[in-house]
C-alpha cells in the first residue's frame, strides 16, 4: 500500500477529540495578547477595559447558556470544570451528605473526581446504561437517597455519541426531591463538551444546577472552559489563591482565551442548527455505507438519538490501533475512542458498560465529523476504509489459523 | 488636572503584574490554533505532531532550568502549579508527616494552599522575614520537624520585590536533612514567577525540590506555567481524569500556550543579563528621585537584593489608591501591590510581615518595569507623581484638621 499519492490531503475526522480554532474567534484573540494584555484584576485603565472584555464574555456566554452572567466561572479546560462540579460541590456540602451517583459511561474527568472523592470517604453509585448507551432513568432515580449531594450524567457521550435525556432526567430528580420533603440536594450536574455546538444548552429548559462546556471542541482555543453553576449553590474551589471568579477559580484571567471562547460558543450556537442538520445527514450516509460493506461491523450507540458527527462502529477480531494506523498512512485521521485515554490499551469503560465484548469493543474506531467534513471526504473514506478492514480481517484470521495449527 | 494632552501615551508599569506577550512569542503560538491543532494525544500523525511540539517545548524549558524533560509539569497558570506543589505533596506524603512551612510573604496561592490544607489536618508554620522582607534562615531552620514535608520559599517577591537566598536555604535545609539521618524530607518549592527573566533558573544550582514559574510574566501567554519537579517524588493530582503530563495534570494539552511559554523563557533567559543591568539602572535612577523628591516616602523591601524592576513605595497619611487612580489620569499605570488582591482594601499581608505601619502600608503605590521602560518614561512620572503626592498629603491634612475642629 503505497500512500504517497493518497494522503496529500488530510481527511480530520476526529473533531471530537478537538477542533481547529475558528479564524474569526483567532481573531476575536489577537488584540488580547500583545496590545490589550492587562491582567484584569488591576485597578488602572487598561486593567479596567481588560475586566470589562472579560464581562462582556460572561454575558455573551450567559445569553448562550440562558442564565446570568455570575453563574459562569471560568476555568483552564473542560475536565477542570468537571473537576469542579463534583469535587467542589460534594467537598461543600459534605455536612448534608457523602453520597454521589454518575452514570456508567462518564467521560473519566467525571469517573476520576469520584475516585478521589472515594479516597475521601465519599460513596459512589454507578448508574447503569442501556445497550444503547442511554441512561436508565428508573434504576437511577431508585439510588438517590437523603445522603446523595450531587448527581452527573453526561449531555452526549464522546466516544459513542449517544444524547441523553437531560431534561427529563432533571425532572425526575426535582420531583423526587419534591417528594422527599422539598429537599435541596441532590443538585444535578452535566458535561456538555460534546453536545455544545450541536444540542441546545439552555440551563433553564434542561433543569440543570450545573454544566460544563469546553472551547476547545466548539472550533474555540483550546485552555479555557466554563462551569455553569446556579446561584446560591456553595462550592469548594480547587485552584486557590486570589478573588478571580468569585473566589471560585484563582489565577490571573486568561482574558484571550475566554474572549475566544465566549466567541466560538457564539458562533456555535447560531449555526447550530443548519449544522446539525448538514452532519446529521452525512453520518447517516456515512453509516449505512459502513455497515453495509464491512462484514460483521456493527454501530454502537443509539442510531437516533445520537450526536450529528458521530460514527462510531466495532468489526470484531481485529486492533482499532491498526485500523487507525493504516488510515493515517491514507491521510484519514480518526480515533479508537477518547484522545484522553488513546494510549491506554484496555477496552473503553463506555464499551463495557453498554455490554460490548471485548473482541468488539477492541475493534472500535471513531469518526467525528465537523465544520470542514464535506460528503467528497466521507466518499474518500468510504473507498478506503472497507478494503483496510478486509485485510485486517484477514491478517487476523490467519493469525487464528497458525496459532490453532500450534 | 487636564490629562487630554497629558495621557496620549500611556506608560505602563505594571509589568508585574503582567507582561504583554513578546511578539516573536505570539508567532510562535499561531501555527497551533487553525492549523497544526490536533489533540496531543491523539495517535494519527497531526496528533503525535503535536505531541512532538510539546515535547519540544518541554525539552526546551529544561534546557533552560538545567533538568530532565519528564520533570516538567506543564499546568494552567503560576497559581495552579503553587497549588500542585504545596496540596501535591502534603497530600501524596500525608503519611509520613503532616507539617508544612512558608514564609510569612508568599504569594496568596501559597498562602491560601495552606490555608486548605489546614482544614484537612495540617498544621503550618510561618517563616518569619527581616525588615527588608529577607527570609531569616535560622529561625526557619528551626520550624523543621521529622513531620515537615515540604518548605515553600518564594524566590523574588512579587509586591516589594525583595529576593530570597534560595541557594543558601536550600543548602541549609540539605544539612539538616543529613544531621537528621539522612531523611528524604522536607522538600523544597520555590514560586519563581517574578524571579524568571531576572534570576538564575538553574534548579540544580539553586538546590530545590519543586519550582514554579508562570508564562505571563515572562512576555509569554497568560493561561500556561510549569511546576519543575525533581524526578522520583511522588505528587498528587489536583485536576484529574485524563494521562496527560505523566497522570498528574489530565486535560486536552494547551499546545499553542505551551509552545508560547517555552519561546518566551527561551527569549528571557538570553535577554536576562542584559535585561536586568538595563532596569537595575532605571530602577535605581527611578528610586532615588522619587526618594528625593517626596518627603516622607520611604522604599519597601531591600535596596540591593532586589529584583531588576521593582520600585515599591510607601508614603504616610495618603492612600496607594488615591494615587493610583491619579496617575491613570495621566497614563501612568500602577498598582498598590499585588493585582490578585488590587480590590482587597486591607493591607498587605507582605507590608505587614515586614512591620510596616498602617499608615504607611496604605500609602504604598508599585512601579514594575519591563522591557518597554525607557528613562523617558521615568522622567516623565518623575514630573507628574511628586505633585500629585504633594497635593493628596495637603488633601489628608485638611481632612485630619477638619476632623480635629469638628
Amino acid at each position: 500500500m503505497s500512500n504517497t499519492a493518497e494522503s496529500a490531503k488530510t481527511i480530520y475526522l476526529d473533531y471530537a477529540a478537538t477542533t481547529p480554532t475558528d479564524p474569526g474567534v483567532l481573531k476575536a484573540m489577537l488584540p488580547y495578547f500583545s496590545s490589550d494584555y492587562s491582567n484584569a484584576s488591576s485597578m488602572h485603565s487598561s486593567g479596567r477595559r481588560a475586566g470589562q472584555a472579560i464581562s462582556q464574555a460572561r454575558s455573551d456566554i450567559a445569553a448562550v447558556l440562558n442564565c446570568a452572567p455570575q453563574e459562569i466561572i471560568f476555568t483552564g479546560s473542560g475536565t477542570e470544570s468537571d473537576n469542579l462540579a463534583l469535587l467542589g460541590i460534594a467537598r461543600a456540602y459534605r455536612s448534608q451528605g457523602d453520597h454521589i451517583i454518575i452514570s456508567a459511561i462518564e467521560h473519566k474527568a467525571v469517573m476520576e473526581s469520584t475516585k478521589l472523592l472515594e479516597r475521601e470517604g465519599f460513596k459512589v453509585s454507578i448508574a447503569p446504561v442501556r445497550t444503547d448507551g442511554c441512561i436508565k432513568v428508573e434504576p437511577l432515580l431508585e439510588l438517590l437517597t437523603n445522603k446523595t449531594t450531587i448527581v452527573s450524567v453526561m449531555y452526549a457521550n464522546n466516544e459513542i455519541g449517544t444524547i441523553q435525556p437531560i431534561q427529563e432526567l432533571a425532572l425526575a430528580i426535582q420531583e423526587w426531591k419534591k417528594d422527599n420533603g422539598n429537599r435541596e440536594l441532590p443538585f444535578f450536574h452535566t458535561d456538555a463538551c460534546q453536545a455544545a455546538g450541536f444540542l441546545s444548552l439552555d440551563v433553564r429548559e434542561l433543569g440543570i444546577d450545573l454544566m460544563t462546556v469546553n472551547s476547545s471542541k466548539i472550533y474555540g482555543p483550546k485552555g479555557v472552559g466554563i462551569l455553569f453553576k446556579k446561584k446560591n449553590l456553595k462550592l469548594q474551589p480547587i485552584i486557590v489563591g486570589g478573588e478571580q471568579e468569585s473566589n471560585l477559580r484563582a489565577g490571573t484571567e486568561n482574558i484571550a482565551l475566554i474572549v475566544g471562547m465566549a466567541e466560538a460558543l457564539k458562533i456555535a450556537d447560531e449555526s447550530r442548527h443548519k449544522e446539525s442538520k448538514r452532519l446529521s445527514g452525512l453520518r447517516d450516509y456515512f453509516i449505512s455505507k459502513l455497515l453495509a460493506t464491512i462484514p460483521l461491523s456493527i454501530l454502537n450507540g443509539n442510531r437516533v438519538s445520537r450526536l450529528p458527527n458521530n460514527v462510531h462502529i466495532s468489526i470484531p477480531h481485529i486492533e482499532g490501533e491498526s485500523i487507525l494506523l493504516m488510515l493515517d498512512k491514507f491521510g484519514i485521521e480518526a480515533s479508537t475512542g477518547s484522545a484522553c485515554s488513546a494510549y491506554d490499551l484496555r477496552p473503553s469503560h463506555v464499551l463495557m458498560a453498554i455490554g460490548q465484548t471485548p473482541e468488539f469493543a477492541h475493534g472500535s474506531i471513531r469518526f467525528s465529523l465537523g465544520r470542514g467534513t464535506t460528503k467528497v471526504d466521507i466518499d474518500y473514506v468510504l473507498k478506503i476504509f472497507p478494503p483496510i478492514a478486509q485485510r485486517l480481517s484477514a491478517i487476523s484470521a490467519l493469525t487464528v489459523k497458525t496459532h490453532e495449527k500450534k
